[in-house]
């Protein structure tokens, strides 16, 4: 009985996101579903990519949070459009499912747009089980979080193209094994992309923003 | 409809989660539920913990994780009794339920144990939503985190007694607030006792020890 509902609310979660896929598509508006644990860094990255990239792209941000609007007030000072999910509303939930994101995008005015980046809630875990009709699932891990992590949480990282190991400037200061971290991405994902950056001196991020402007390219041409 | 059957889960796992703490009353066991953000330290700390405290009480560990007996592997050392759940065997849970700890508990030779450290699934939002019978709820919080977890994810900060501010060794390298930090949190939880550790290092464990060491013998008079 429970089975039979969890399997009504996945199929339907997946149906709506078929749906975003070819809104999208029809309006070559690219979209990241940007996951990572709390605290990892996501806002801070983010906030940095649209820095680099605005000037060049229409971006527009849909923050997804349990509770609080702090990270959409973050990117306020940005002047783009962007629209915050608190789950709190709704049940607090741990994840963002693919008619919130639906709804959120029809407020936006999408043929003036070249790219939606999508925060989704802190969570290592339910989110990777929610697609949302993304073109572009992305990781991001703090390297303070240790070198286990694709080992222990194998779904969020089989599950995504991109993966962001961000704040290597605390690199010196912790005991990482970057061999064994990526002995253990390997054995779950070896085709992830990965990107080593810290999104709080910037080291790093051209290159993903090289990565992403290209995919932005590609979908429009 | 999707509502009953989750009230029902919530139902169940509520009146299991009494069994055990009458469990744990008659046999006078101290349970710890132990939650976190993936790579927050909780094994570092519980190592840590376990040392200082297995030559006066007899401790045993409960694991939590998706997949992996890793963070068990790491605890093995101490010779001590643990039992892995891995969630992923059933459904790849994103929390542990008070039934499963309590078929764990079963196991155990309660009578000859003076603590049960239950070491939650690595997730920030749904372990809080459920009670496992435990007598005191440890939050796990690396300063690399930030500042601003309570105040966006208020349920397990607001449902916990004690909050472990762990990985204080990283602070010069960091931005970090300490006064906003105790706001976010005075606002959600001014009762939550906390204490600023580093596992790795250990600054910081023994107050914690001799709390939770006073706990134990509390609950054995």
């Amino acid at each position: 009985m429970e089975i039979k509902v969890l399997q009504d609310i996945m199929e339907s979660n997946k149906n709506v996101a078929a749906e975003v896929k070819e809104l999208l598509l029809n309006k070559k508006v690219y979209m990241i579903d940007m996951m990572s644990s709390p605290g990892a860094g996501k806002t801070t990255l983010n906030d940095k990519i649209i820095d680099m990239m605005k000037s060049r792209y229409r971006i527009a941000v849909i923050e997804g949070d349990i509770k609080t609007t702090k990270d959409s007030e973050r990117l306020a000072k940005h002047n783009i459009p962007i629209f915050q999910i608190e789950t709190d509303r709704f049940g607090g939930d741990c994840h963002l499912e693919s008619s919130w994101v639906k709804r959120c995008l029809e407020q936006f005015d999408l043929d003036n747009l070249d790219m939606v980046i999508v925060e989704n809630v802190g969570n290592l875990v339910c989110p990777a089980e929610f697609q949302l009709g993304d073109d572009e699932r992305i990781v991001v891990l703090s390297v303070a979080e240790g070198e286990d992590k694709p080992a222990k949480y194998p779904l969020i990282f089989n599950t995504s193209h991109t993966l962001v190991l961000n704040k290597i400037d605390l690199l010196p200061h912790l005991d990482y094994r970057m061999d064994e971290f990526f002995e253990n991405l390997n054995r779950v994902n070896p085709l992830m992309k990965v990107f080593q950056v810290s999104a709080k001196t910037g080291e790093g991020v051209e290159a993903l923003v090289k990565h992403i402007s290209k995919n932005i390219d590609d979908k429009k041409s």
